[in-house]
């Protein structure tokens, strides 16, 4: 304890979630915005530059915070990792702030796009904050909320399998590169629907400093209804949901101690057999 | 052994295989319904999402079941690593019900997209579930089942290369990420003839999940031929094929003794000259 | 000490320097020519080499002087972190002078593909050597400034995260891999305002070598302005920005000493709580 | 030495080099059949399967033989790096013979493609196997000369900087991963003007299985030049120039002794300046 002599604290941890959340906004609302309204690049520009934002934001806070970096996150954290009630509310709100502000850097910095794009501020660039059912497909309101409460589960079943030390997480500090694999991936299969939100920070605060800027109807869907609460109430379900299903399915039959350092995991002894696929 | 009071047990290992296989198919479905019935994306989104899919998968399963995930692998390991006999059987059961169960779970979540897309299920979109012979290309159906020997032949010798501690495996937990790598590659130059199934279970359960779900005529392909056991015995004749030529080619060369850690592999102490392309 | 017979001295440096602009630049010039001129590729292929000349550049000249490859990281890492004022400009020097020999040798080898494609060397095929701002999009020098202000924080601030070792940078030499997806993520998010300079040398370096060859208009924009300093003189500005809001906003509340090798980072002893969002 | 009990030998080595090159060539050749003659996939395809080839076949080969897989690099190993000047052919007889092998099976499993998309195995679908000047860019048999040896340079020049230990070489048995990320590159930017062949067994070994399976005109390019031995003696030359100039710019500047495992490198105990740009 002698060596850490400085401790973040709650106003640090803060200050990370802020700022690992900005970076991911930076990135994700950014992409959509050069692809939508700069014309330049396509959807694997988005999965990809979506992924990469949160590997960055993940690197930024991770030491002082855990880079959470969205509320479903904390509160699945909370639930099943013991992650403190007293400090959930504030990360979601440091998370929140962290996507407003990148959501109105961003808007700054695009708006000559957007303005050419779309003058009226319309749904045809409500896609660069914030989401929305694809109405095209035929997917509903209820279609919507089912696709975050599903989408968000895997983001938070992967997440828990990928950080759990007594299973086999990625070394040498690559988990942020891999967690941010799970959100291309997840983009690439279960985006199309809803847009992919899984975080309600990453809705909410974007579509607020949209409404702030011009997008009168950021907080409805094409048919008028109050869509904004779904990716905000969806995620926050299907975060604990999918928490709750590692802990089932996998959590409860690990073994208890970490795989010995530099050696492939087993857990019988029958190595020979076990190494090839282990991995 | 006193820090080993938890073991799986063969329920765990089940667990496992049924769990990382759903990871697996829920990724490798949904991203064939997003783009095919949902129109966004494209081939590309198919290769790296497959690819990411079994990254997860294997991150999810590798401590408790070695994360096999595949019959093909499953009875590859069998005969030429040891694997236990009595367990084939179960654990392919495991890893069948778990793409059957994550089929189900991307067909209701895509039911508006099908629903649009393809209203009567035909095999404008069975594609999402199952494999079929390119019968534009020219492909027969014995066209298939040799593409499948040659593409399970590949995955299960590069398996083994990049598993192999007395090759030069990835080190710090980052074998998933390559394995799913040659599953990206795999997609990318060999799949074309037949849709990469490599996998009985990655083929058969999505596809009686299909049929059950309205799919009537999942078992066939365009021209009524019952195709549906060629990416089941093909997939396993090659793996075993392939895992038996790593053998031949490069295991029985390997030295004994697993590389230094930490050091650049090499066999006979010349390592000036063999350094560079080592690695 | 004694290990250390050899030091590369300022000379080294240098050389350290110019090549690793070169590599950075034989890739990032040379993947435009291919897409503009060579018709082959796409956008994601400029956003992927540009990203892996980084990573390559990184890679060659890391041990002897950094890598800094750009003078806005050097003048950054000169404000924040002590490296040294005379050493300043000459590394500067050198990797101007390492973007324009790699545009040089750009120019020659895709010499007939850009004759073909843009016989008079007009702004049809300035983009492979220089940035503009997107006059399409409406974007003017001003925006092509702030955006370039912008972007250069945004690069410092995560080349400051990712090999900051009081936070969590990636191990086994792998930060290269990691910093030249900061350069691929910024090309998707950040690119299509001004071209995503972000970096002096690789804008007039190449830009010199263009107008030496036969772009007469290389150093203005398509209005007749001289851009040409708004690429030096923004990214200079932004990258002390973004190196400066890493320290306020996350490096003041770091813990004073580097994380356990080999263990989960965390603050304060509450690991159970962290481990499975701190990565 | 007990512990290797078991040398590989020459004929090991020579298993190694023939199985590396063949695995990349399955994935190579694979992958432009499905792109051109299968109609599935698009340049990024090609661009990262060629890679990925790479990644594969150093896996496979890396500890018996060093994962050569490429004339241009042996000879530039024995050239530079005392790699012994008698196991200069029979590592090149290897490798071409791998990649004939796989050639032929990638012939036959892409037949009935082939044969629909280019009945009369012409040029249309000799890309598959081997490379031609691109004549439509107006290059010439020269231009395609001097482009082969440009980027051969740039590929063992990258090569020797990624794998020297006196250097910053990724760790983790990751080198690989790299290695494969700088064909990746080279085919984004330096692959337009002549295929990117790169390595003569990647050449000449596919153009003699095509012309022993149909392609009569497998020897000459689209004037009847034959054009054949350009990508078997540029890259030589290349390859050599490449390696010569690495030890040149950097090599020679590089500190006596490996950096500290686990530390970031530096050359002269000034860290806190050095460290961010370092990685």
């Amino acid at each position: 304890m002698a060596q850490r002599l400085k401790v973040p604290g709650l106003l640090g941890e803060l200050a990370a979630e802020f700022t690992g959340t900005l970076v991911l906004i930076l990135f994700g609302c950014g992409v959509v915005a050069q692809v939508v309204a700069g014309g330049t690049g396509d959807v694997q520009s988005i999965h990809w530059a979506w992924g990469l934002g949160v590997v960055f934001g993940v690197y930024v806070a991770g030491r002082i915070s855990g880079a959470h970096l969205n509320p479903a996150v904390t509160l699945a954290l909370a639930v099943f990792k013991g992650f403190e009630w007293r400090k959930v509310a504030p990360y979601a709100a440091a998370q929140f702030l962290g996507a407003f502000v990148a959501a109105l850097i961003v808007r700054w910095n695009y708006a000559e796009a957007l303005a050419k794009f779309d003058p009226g501020n319309t749904e045809k660039s409500q896609g660069v904050f914030s989401t929305l059912p694809a109405s095209a497909l035929g997917v509903s309101e209820w279609g919507g909320f089912r696709d975050q409460i599903i989408g968000t589960a895997i983001l938070l079943f992967l997440i828990l399998a990928v950080t759990d030390v007594l299973n086999t997480p990625p070394g040498a500090n690559l988990a942020p590169f891999i967690v941010g694999l799970i959100v291309v991936a997840i983009g690439m299969a279960w985006g199309v629907n809803a847009g992919y939100a899984i975080n309600p920070a990453r809705d909410f605060g974007p579509r607020l400093a949209s409404f702030l800027t011009g997008y009168e109807n950021a907080f409805q869907d094409t048919t008028g209804y109050p869509y904004f609460w779904i990716p905000i109430v969806a995620p926050l379900i299907g975060g604990v949901l999918g928490a709750g299903l590692y802990q089932v399915l996998i959590g409860r039959f690990l073994p208890d101690a970490e795989p010995e350092p530099g050696r492939l995991p087993t857990v019988d002894g029958d190595e020979a057999a076990r190494i090839p696929a282990a991995r």
